[in-house]
């Protein structure tokens, strides 16, 4: 059936948490929200963007810094309230410089970080 | 410095998503909410535990399925607002008995579905 973003399930807010993926290494780099203006944008301009709540506007991911994601695949989970963007990551995903937001991991009950920004 | 579960960043219903990725693969599984309690669980017993917001109590991943989902490692993000979690999935993690949520995907502006249930 076509794509409508109409049948998609968003919170009170208007909202769906999106995660993207590295889709060339499966590296998990983020997860932010959009809106069905948002998708739409997404999907005419096959660069992933964003609803940024603290700005409350669109945001397309990389139009300050350059460190845009070339939408390869977007999934869609089961209970329709989800979204997956399998991305070409162009520079570091975080806004620390760091290659994926999830640098910091548990070891031993105490946090540690795996990754340095890049320079 | 020793992990915190409240210096984590929740929303008003004291909720945030963590997205559950295959460790061996890198596929990304589900995505489900978590509260500190559930974080807790999670961490004491080495099995991923969600909380449930249809049923609001906590949901130990696979306890009547058996489709646990073993945790190799939580990542946190940069905001943290949002965990990671890479596990081993025992079983389809997907409640339609997919391996995945997200097996719904577009081509050519249509839905297409990527994965078939397991038997």
């Amino acid at each position: 059936m076509p794509f409508d973003p109409d049948t998609l399930k968003y919170d009170g807010n208007g909202l769906l948490p999106c995660i993207a993926q590295e889709e060339a290494t499966g590296e998990v780099l983020m997860l932010a929200w959009m809106n069905r203006e948002s998708i739409r944008a997404t999907l005419d301009s096959g660069r992933v963007t964003y609803w940024s709540r603290s700005r409350g506007a669109l945001w397309a991911k990389g139009e300050t810094s350059g460190h845009v994601q070339e939408l390869v695949d977007l999934r869609i989970d089961c209970d329709r309230d989800c979204l997956l963007a399998l991305v070409r990551q162009h520079g570091p995903a975080c806004h620390t410089n760091r290659r994926s937001c999830f640098y910091t991991a548990l070891r031993g009950g105490a946090e540690v970080e795996l990754m340095t920004p890049e320079s």
